[in-house]
């Protein structure tokens, strides 16, 4: 669950800013730096959306680099939709960073999320960065974790520890989104610390298999954003020995890194927008690993068996649609769906249960099981419910 | 709009009859029967959802031989995901409506409307398809139209006259469907009455052609039923000359129909769960056609934008996060899109006047304009807003 005390353990030679710019309003702290004070290893994962915002087009060709120092992230404004404005004002952000700070503009990435289509408020966002760089040190993980809050009702941070390689090593994770959720890791950004010494190439690998297993199967609405982005530096400062790919202790760092990016992936969907209940949807058995992810995102992400869960109805018919129209191998004669526990379809059809089954809908955590008795593919997605509240918060929301 | 008087125009040769069988629950009639006083050629087509209805699977082979006399028909259950035992129960169905009238049990489809995975209740059923043939003649297609609505707020009726082949033709068309609506025809059913006198092959290939540009273009939810059926009956009562795919006649017949299921898909789209607004979605100029049909029907089913649109928010960010995910071509710096003849992004970029356009918005028919300047591939795709009512009416269905 969230931890927003100030005594959240960062790893060793991070610094942290943040300051109030009022991209969007007046307020809040709404812009973000995070530095490392030695030269990181870097790797990153970003939205496969075709219409890509700024930040993510600049980060996209740095991250190349494999290191950096320094991030640069507001919320407010996208910064998605602003044409060659937009590329301009993203390339300022990381120059004046830079030049406070006297490193390289290379080292320096940007990551901006909120409203799109709107320019970004540069008018406001430039005089401010010398005190954002000057404030270095006076924040917490915390404060930046809260900066880069949107619609989310509070910040994520998930820290790991563990000794590798004869070191402690720290691994502290935050992220924001609660709408817009989809594959792939749809209006989320997600930063990743830690002070581990490792190599890039072990970076990337270790971050891609994290991030598929769990960013990459949680939907809040089925939508993706044109801002998504994970990135993970580490700055060796634990002092261990250099991960290599392959290794014992890699298998360690990813192993904590995947169980990190889960609980993260996690606390998003418990704060999907206008969410009453945590969904997780498991699809068992079905022809193909593909299969099964495509047929759990088509329950997780039916508008009517999102209602259905809201309304404590166990209305499986809606299940068995949503499979139906997915284009997976089914056969409902083979189908069983489990709900919280409790059988309501064996071989495709009622067992009469249904009115057990609305009352288990009441818990809030909520687990469908579908056993589709045709292969070996096996899957779990994460959602929420679909509530009037969800519609308030989209429909409100430049307002 | 629809249609209520009790002097709607229907082709000659039909007879209708409605009762209560208390299918889900009592109070209004939901069992009803259209009939042919004479050997109609007919065509159908049905939902591509994998999970079919009993009914779905049976009327889908009656279909091969192109003719019938009879059409039973009724709401409260879908008799899907029912088994062996939902298959018993349709052809039952259609063998008691056939002993009743001496006809052959082939001659009678069947159509099942409302929850999945309740049994039917044929002991409800049973014994009132005696009094529903006996009453043959004393309802209305009116009747009928009401008698099929679930979650529909008015009944649908379409007429539509026009001489062809020296004969007054007529064609009747009634639906029902307001939730659970996505290609292909989700939870609708529609029957087309006509007196014309037309080839078997010709009847289903202009259905076929009506179908694919009208109720296979509309979306509420993104949701596909497994009941989804077209069905037309063409009795050949008028008297003209049997028409004849190619002919004059022929392209008069498919014309009018495509007319009518049109303005079908409009009315299930109007009475859309919730919806405040009536949305037409057209891609122009994409790569393809097909293209434009994906285009279209990203941004008609995308939560963030049809929230957006409910809270009169101009926010073309959406429209263009959702073309981004469709997958289709896209270049952001060629594209323009118009909301209800406002230009609110001009080669990508926001033309500042989001202002006057949220105003557009609070009219209630949305049109909105993506021109993607890359080909000649164009479509049209209605839809609506998506609202807290939606939520409510979903969330208490079965309740």
């Amino acid at each position: 669950m969230p931890i927003n005390s100030k005594k959240t353990v960062v790893p060793k030679g991070f610094l942290f800013s943040a300051v109030e710019a009022a991209v969007k309003k007046p307020g809040r702290k709404d812009l973000a730096l995070i530095y490392s004070e030695h030269e990181a290893k870097m790797a990153g994962m970003f939205t496969t959306n075709s219409v890509k915002a700024a930040p993510v087009k600049l980060d996209m060709g740095l991250i190349r680099q494999g290191k950096g120092r320094a991030i640069i992230v507001n919320s407010g404004n996208a910064n998605a939709c602003t044409g060659r404005q937009g590329m301009k004002d993203a390339v300022e952000m990381c120059r004046l960073v830079a030049n406070h700070m006297g490193i390289n503009d290379d080292y320096v990435y940007v990551c901006s999320t909120g409203v799109i289509g709107t320019p970004m408020p540069m008018a406001r966002i430039r005089p401010i960065i010398g005190d954002l760089v000057a404030k270095l040190g006076s924040a917490s993980i915390n404060d930046v974790a809260a900066a880069i809050m949107t619609t989310d009702t509070f910040s994520k941070i998930i820290v790991k520890k563990k000794r590798i390689g004869g070191r402690m090593i720290t691994v502290t994770g935050i992220c924001k989104g609660a709408g817009m959720i989809q594959p792939n890791m749809a209006t989320m950004l997600s930063f990743v610390l830690t002070d581990a010494a490792i190599e890039s190439k072990a970076l990337g690998e270790a971050l891609r298999q994290a991030v598929n297993r769990s960013f990459n199967r949680i939907t809040i609405d089925g939508d993706m954003s044109t801002n998504d982005t994970v990135l993970i530096m580490a700055n060796g400062a634990a002092g261990n020995e250099v991960i290599k790919k392959g290794s014992d202790e890699y298998e360690a760092f990813s192993g904590m890194l995947q169980r990190l990016t889960y609980e993260l992936s996690e606390l998003i969907v418990r704060d999907g927008e206008g969410a009453t209940k945590f969904v997780e949807v498991e699809i068992k058995n079905a022809r193909t690993e593909k299969e099964a992810e495509k047929g759990a995102f088509a329950i997780a992400n039916s508008l009517l068996v999102k209602t259905a869960i809201y309304g404590n109805d166990a209305n499986w018919g809606r299940l068995m649609a949503a499979l139906g129209y997915s284009g997976i191998m089914l056969k409902e004669e083979k189908t069983d769906i489990t709900i919280n526990g409790l059988k309501v379809v064996k071989g495709g059809i009622a067992t009469g249960v249904d009115v057990q089954a609305n009352e288990r809908l009441k818990e809030k955590k909520i687990k469908i099981i579908v056993d589709l008795h045709l292969g070996e593919g096996c899957v779990k997605v994460l959602t929420c419910d679909l509530t009037e509240n969800y519609v308030q918060i989209n429909a409100e929301y430049r307002t």
